[in-house]
């Protein structure tokens, strides 16, 4: 059974069988390909988007990096929340790829940032001068790190926000496709109509071998960008396999309906959580369970050999309750889902 | 009918089953799964380096920058051929991985660096101070850019240089396989035992979708890598399915017969450039045909669709006879080998 | 009047008479010369360190940076407070030499971190694996950026959970010599002896027009970086107006006397601060002043044309008291002192 | 007797003075103050450039680094002369500044581009696409590095060229002035009226301690410069010191006396290459002298302890005539011109 993270399981079939038709004969390299251009034109008219530039890569990190890297200069200061995946979990790549650029991470309840406290901060860093360098960027993560989501008013008022000093909004979506089976919007409400500009679009979390779009609803915002993925080594020669990979997720719905399903088997262990005692962290509004169980449900699971990680980090080890964080795909097994809710309710 | 390049044509159907079975049920991430221990260690293997440390990458640019970025500081100097991929085709990211370090280039028939230019630039190259820089790495491509290739000894004898100035020896092995195939040495032979330090073995050009890997043959030159891999967006959080890529290739010789297959395609168009009065610019030893042609056979090349880069680039559109470069893959065509072969001997 | 900041004052006729001495005749550039051979054996002398590698550049951040990126990889932890000038102040220039090195900043009472606290983060940082990055180095600033100061023993504490940890302890000096003036130790005491690896003493707040050392104490830790500082453009052509500067300070105590004067004026405005009803949100254990002062007492001061800070940023304007800085130099002149004293006590 | 470098001579005492005055009471730091509003706008005036954006930085390295880093994306392709001092002496400082940008170096006699060959080398690189980078500016230095000097009419030849192709053109003036004194032209004749969009002028080889202002003839290319500047560590806090020395040789042409004096001085010594039988490999146009003399005559210098460098490096050791480079600055005594010129012609 495991738990630890929607990137230890599966393709989906789909996906597979969409590689494979995209293997025959010879195209030109580097995305110069039909599968690419149709995959690109997908995920702008999923984001109902028709001015948008779409590019892909294979990992959520070198995405998020990258349109950090375009979008802030090496000495911006790039406002994130405290738990961010930018900022905690992708090796200072952010700051690797802009050559410097500063995380200045803002708190939030439940891994959110508020607009207040984002109007506030922004208000700090506009007075920073030289020494604290100049603010560039707002990112935001949707659905959080915590499970959670920005519904579209939250996003616009950040958006508002961030626009009003000057600054874009990014989205890591690498959970895009949870938050918005969640909130059962349409993905323009959820991001270029709510303000955001720039969007990475997970497709490895939720289905694909390892692909992931970036977005820029405004095509200036992209100026060079192309030159900025092959210098970092993101510009894949042979794009029509990782184009397939977003293509097989934007045909006939299957990114909303995996997320569905990731979703669903969440909400079966949040609920499993509560009726055994336990509590949750945040409320369960994605594919992430945060929740803190009885020790005695916790060692139960470890002897069944149950994987899933503390949270938020090892050193809570020996605490009673234990916070865990329980992560669903659209293919972890339903029963697997199933017995672990025995272990939690027991 | 393509010639353009190796990473216009599709990857083996061994790679898309091997994918195809690495993809069912839950592993861990970030290259903790079985399928990437069962390829790293085929790649040890194949030569015959058990304590090497391997890696998987998903682009060849992405394999050069960060191998040099590990061998070289900042403020380094990369000693590589003027045409070598790292200087002309990467957009510059071996210094932006290594966040400045100088590629300095080295003439050399054929694409080849000689082991007298060498040292004599290495003498030079000790004598510039800081102004200059601190030699810090020799790269060289194996087959070159100019489709030839180093036999052992004379990789040997590159290393012999490089290592008496201290310095460590990178192969590009972008086209790995196709020196080998042509040499029928060992891997062995025209690497670590040659003096070999770093190898990017090519996947992509040669039956994969897009996967490469990095090898350090000592353990000690690989200190820290993974983060900086990691820094830089390059490692896939479902790895197996870059790592089932190279372990089909690397099973049961497939890499070797897929470069056999692509070398001896580009033997055919070597012989009909000649045959048709055409000038070989260099000997035909891997899968690339740089060659001169008469400017009638270029113009029925063009009518006919053929795709092909003039060499080294479009400035010398209208000369007479055409300098350009055809390239095969393991599954060009036999019968578009065959036409191209009659227009360039008409 | 003008206590905003120990850089706003000027230098000793001291140093500019060494500059004026060393100003004849030509000497080999970069360095090469014998005032810089006996600026960096008086700054060895000061700190009873024969061994140690001395180095001069100009700025602050300049030396910082360099030290940070010397010892850090760019997938490196830096780990300092959270009020650390490398943090706040100097516009991710770590983050930029380094290359993305990602600053880990802990909380601490009066500027200081401590042991403990360090020891519970590092541990930390040892489970963050490659999303993480990797713990890297340990910085502290003495005195500090509240105007306090860390003892040896202190120092020597956080130099042994560091070390414990495989990390190094970079102390940046700006005001070392205030520190030590407070402290009254031998400069060694407070550096290697207790454990610190790598330290930059200031000059520029000093006295200097524009010094600060650079101080390996092992000099392996040195390895490489004259080119280092040589790329990033900190290596001066005629370096001997440089070290001029530092050899000034560095002779006959002067260093030490300037800031006990910049000290002892501290003291005089501290005491002010509480004779007028004040609270000082520190001790005054060097050439700053962190106070709470009333509104009334600042609206004089402002009346009167005073300048100075307030603290930590400008938002706080209209509080009541109203927190802020006031930095005294060794030429803040008496009267000034005096002035700002009878302003804050009426 | 020291003809190695214009950088082993003093500073004028006009600079010392300057400096001194500018030594006392307090103002704000980070080039805040008077001095340096006035040395800005002594910048401008020299140049006749209002609108220009004027900033000091203390090396020469720096400077052009900067400039770099402001003109070109990591990505960009710098065009500059196979020998320019950025490609050669700065120990790859614009690529460590720029993150990576690649300097693409051009051959042309006399340490000049011509502008012939700046266009078929741009129309090379406007094709190299995602492969080569982005063609992102053009870098001339005058006078070069061999001692010659670029006139108005061949400036703006460049610079037309440059701007055809959407390019900006800098130009490395560390010998500015040298150039200025042997054409008779007015500093704006030979940039922006030329074309010039960015001029480095160099105050540290003629006779500041260490003094270089950037400058941007259109204040758009300065967005965001100060923080850039700020970020490397070259914003000094006690900027006036900085400014006092651009400003004392600003003030009544000491800038081009003292270029005319160094200029006078290799001109005796370029005279007596010649009447000793030797060959002047490049005409003598600023204040270096570039000449090939009978070994003897090399014998008989260094025999005299007489410091030179040979050219381009040590590697030419043995040769007969030896190639050698030897540079004059203000005040390299005449004593020691007249004795070296009777060692050439014995």
């Amino acid at each position: 059974m495991n738990f630890a993270s929607d990137n230890s399981y599966a393709a989906h079939p789909a996906v597979l069988t969409a590689m494979a038709d995209a293997n025959s004969g010879a195209v030109m390299g580097y995305g110069a390909d039909p599968v690419t251009a149709r995959a690109e034109a997908a995920i702008r008219d999923l984001l109902e988007a028709p001015e948008a530039v779409v590019r892909f890569v294979a990992t959520g990190t070198a995405a998020n990096a990258l349109v950090c890297a375009q979008l802030s200069p090496s000495f911006g200061r790039i406002y994130c929340h405290d738990d961010a995946h930018i900022e905690t979990s992708e090796c200072a790549a952010p700051e690797f790829f802009s050559h410097g650029a500063k995380l200045v991470t803002l708190p939030g309840e439940g891994g959110r940032i508020d607009a207040a406290t984002l109007a506030q901060t922004l208000q700090v860093g506009a007075g920073v001068g030289l020494n604290g360098g100049r603010s560039a960027l707002v990112s935001i993560t949707n659905a959080t790190e915590w499970g959670t989501v920005y519904d579209p008013d939250q996003v616009a008022a950040l958006a508002s926000v961030a626009h009003a000093a000057g600054l874009p909004l990014h989205m890591d979506g690498a959970r895009f496709a949870n938050a918005v089976a969640t909130l059962g919007c349409s993905p323009a409400d959820l991001t270029w109509r709510a303000g955001v500009d720039a969007l990475c679009l997970g497709g490895t979390k939720n289905g694909a071998m390892g692909a992931e779009a970036m977005v820029f609803f405004d095509p200036a915002r992209a100026e060079g960008f192309d030159y900025r993925r092959k210098q970092s080594g993101h510009v894949m020669s042979k794009n029509r396999y990782l184009a397939a990979q977003m293509l097989a997720l934007a045909t006939d719905g299957l990114w909303l309906d995996l997320a569905h399903r990731a979703n669903t088997k969440a909400q079966v262990l949040g609920q499993a959580v509560v009726d055994g005692g336990g509590r949750l962290l945040q409320p369960v509004q994605s594919n992430g369970v945060f929740a803190a169980i009885p020790k005695a449900a916790h060692d139960r699971a470890q002897a069944a050999g149950v994987l899933y990680h503390l949270w938020p980090d090892k050193t809570v080890q020996g605490a009673d309750p234990v916070p865990l964080r329980l992560v669903t795909a659209w293919d972890t097994p339903d029963a697997d889902v199933a017995a672990m809710a025995a272990i939690l309710r027991s």
